[in-house]
């Protein structure tokens, strides 16, 4: 007996990130395992899948994409969502006036910043995109940066999870998508 | 008499990019004049149009975006030919083994780099996509690096040209879509 097997965005997603996926040793410093979505993103089909699939997490009426590797995700969720993106930047990348949250990494300490002029947050509905949660520091000072300008959060999404080191409580019962889970 | 008007999408997304775009004087040095597409990338319809029309610059195989703004348009560009998106990106954010050109700057050095492992680019047709083409010279490099790593360079798309700085010239005869021309 033979069938069509029906495959969701979700799982050709997730088989595309598990097979693409190159895994490097000790990057950006020592003792960390760094996975490279290069390939992924390089790969018309698995792009399309993953943004098809990380576009689950709307509506909303913006993305943000996280600097820099949550613009290459960012922008297809909202092309497909038919909505904008708004860059969320490292410190010193945006034009003057911009609106700063700082927050502890994993290896050091960064700013986030969005644009403070032309862009209106106040009571839109933002989804967050980045490529990878980790300790989630990134993505909830995203999220509080947001919600000062006043925005209403409605999720994040990401496509890859590394386990064990507490993003998804970092974001205390935001709605997270997330293409290979832990 | 009275009829429909048909605007293609290069006009439609050259009056959204007039529209939106915020110039910010002395950024991100004294002298320089910035401008600022976030707002144009924020809105919807504006992303849409300007996606479209720097696909127009295809087909290829593969997109190279630019490190960081290049992003945000380089896979939309990539979704909408039904191809990947490579990042071409700033020194030392890449995991290693990867390919390196060094260039000088309008404001500065800079070095581009491309990963060498996990994505074919040898023969490959490859669109270059940035945001702002001033002095032409991280287009160039980047350009100057794809070729180097086997890839055909079918051209370069940008939203925006910058008149009197030379870019045009750097790109020497190279396949240029511009969406506001100097």
């Amino acid at each position: 007996m033979s069938g069509a097997v029906q495959v969701g965005a979700e799982q050709q997603a997730a088989q595309d990130v598990r097979r693409l996926t190159r895994t490097v040793a000790d990057f950006p410093v020592d003792g960390v395992q760094f996975a490279d979505l290069s390939p992924v993103f390089a790969d018309g089909p698995a792009l399309a899948h993953v943004v098809a699939a990380l576009a689950t997490a709307g509506p909303c009426d913006l993305v943000a994409g996280i600097d820099a590797r949550g613009f290459l995700l960012g922008s297809g969720v909202a092309l497909n969502l038919g909505v904008g993106v708004l860059p969320v930047r490292k410190a010193g990348k945006l034009p003057p006036p911009v609106h700063s949250e700082s927050y502890a990494l994993e290896y050091g300490e960064a700013t986030l910043q969005v644009p403070a002029e032309g862009i209106e947050l106040r009571g839109r509905r933002v989804l967050v995109v980045d490529d990878v949660l980790a300790t989630g520091g990134t993505v909830a000072a995203a999220v509080a940066l947001l919600r000062r300008c006043g925005a209403e959060v409605v999720g994040a999404a990401v496509v890859l999870e590394i386990p064990g080191l507490g993003g998804r409580e970092v974001l205390d019962g935001l709605p997270l998508t997330c293409l290979v889970p832990a």
